[in-house]
């Protein structure tokens, strides 16, 4: 299905398109940006956009397309979103339904998706800037927290923000705020550091999803708003169906990084 | 002495150069940057110049003056170095020797003037921003402590950072690194925060210079480079003559804050 002409990140989109690429994206086509999706049915898609713009650091906007398109120029020219993710979550009702790598079965002339930034982009900026990112180093996914931070309520949608937490020194944490601030679509500057039980995190060594990792006495976590709080959003208010991406296996977008970095 | 076209910082120094303004330059001229300055002959200058090169975040160079001048266009047109801050010190042979309103009857005409960036430019903006500055609330001088950070030896100087500390809710740290970062003239970012052991500090409640404020169970330190630093250092040095202002004594420039801030 690729040849020559093929970017990387349109050759990961058709490896996911026919079926070949069953892996999550991390580390794929580095170097464009990979987006978290949303699939909602028109009736709750116009209260999710504007919960949506009320709580950016969670559910930064990149794309949102129109009713029924399975096309969004802004993410690729050749776009299919119904099979060009390696692995989909299907909610009915609240509740997780079924797991499939492709939901063209299910479309719909009504289904809005929302391409929501990721936190990939800034890491491979941290990185990139000589600031290592633990979970990485240990081979791991980024632990993340339910907390006691409320979201926004608009759009019929509310809720308490899930976090990620990357643990560094001082000096790294510091230049951590700089680099993620350049990052606003990727869920941008931290949320908070320090003390977890200030934002209602009990235990660092026992995530609610992900992977606990390290985190050494002279080093400080730093928590990041996390992609995965629109999911639980969703599932707290019971919407009747919703697809997402199957958190890990990214939608992989045309989209260069150093296009959604500020400065 | 001044008149309807005098500018604020104009004013400022102008009472400062007749004598009838005695007390620190903290809210005066607000808006315009304030500097720090040091005065060395031109043999220990030039290694001074190597060394705030080397260590930019204690020691921002705004401006340097040519040997003996007391004029320096880059921070005001009427600039007389020698009489225009309300109060200097002498240093003799690394001690101090005595405090000054004027110090034209020591003036030579070997030396040269540095004028290094003060946090007063960061802290207005932190205000500005509703970022609440503790020690500025409290009515007190800003608590500055030495450290066991090491700077870089260059020019014949050396010796560990001094910082002052301001302390701050999680996600009032994350936005005051955020706008400290527009002021690498006024000291920039933070170098820590968190725990003060780390950089060699035993006790928050006893700074080395200026005055301990509250420190709230739910704030972290957050410790920037400080000014006191290159005076610290030239004392260190046992340089045989130099002069400062008195800290808080500063030189009000004609510089607009503005014109210092990134972005």
């Amino acid at each position: 299905m690729t040849n020559s002409n093929t970017s990387p990140a349109q050759a990961v989109r058709l490896r996911a398109r026919d079926g070949s690429l069953i892996s999550p994206t991390a580390g794929l086509a580095n170097g464009f940006v990979q987006v978290n999706l949303v699939i909602l049915p028109e009736a709750q898609a116009n209260g999710f956009l504007r919960f949506c713009q009320a709580n950016p650091k969670p559910c930064p906007l990149i794309a949102v397309s129109e009713p029924g398109q399975r096309g969004c120029d802004i993410l690729a020219d050749d776009l299919d979103i119904a099979r060009d993710v390696p692995s989909y979550c299907v909610y009915r009702d609240g509740q997780l339904s079924e797991t499939l790598p492709d939901v063209s079965g299910l479309w719909r002339d009504d289904l809005v998706t929302f391409a929501l930034g990721c936190s990939f982009s800034f890491e491979h900026a941290l990185v990139q800037n000589g600031v290592a990112v633990r979970h990485i180093d240990e081979g791991r996914n980024v632990p993340m927290f339910k907390t006691s931070i409320p979201l926004q309520t608009a759009g019929g949608f509310a809720g308490r923000m899930v976090v990620s937490m990357r643990p560094f020194r001082a000096a790294q944490a510091i230049r951590a705020i700089q680099i993620t601030t350049r990052y606003p679509q990727a869920h941008g500057a931290p949320v908070h550091l320090g003390d977890p039980a200030l934002i209602g995190i009990s235990d660092l060594a026992h995530p609610d999803y992900g992977d606990a990792v390290s985190v050494h006495t002279d080093e400080i976590p730093v928590f990041w708003a996390c992609g995965v709080t629109p999911q639980q959003v969703l599932m707290d208010a019971g919407v009747p169906f919703a697809i997402t991406h199957n958190p890990g296996y990214m939608l992989v977008t045309d989209i260069p990084e150093s296009h959604v970095a500020l400065l």
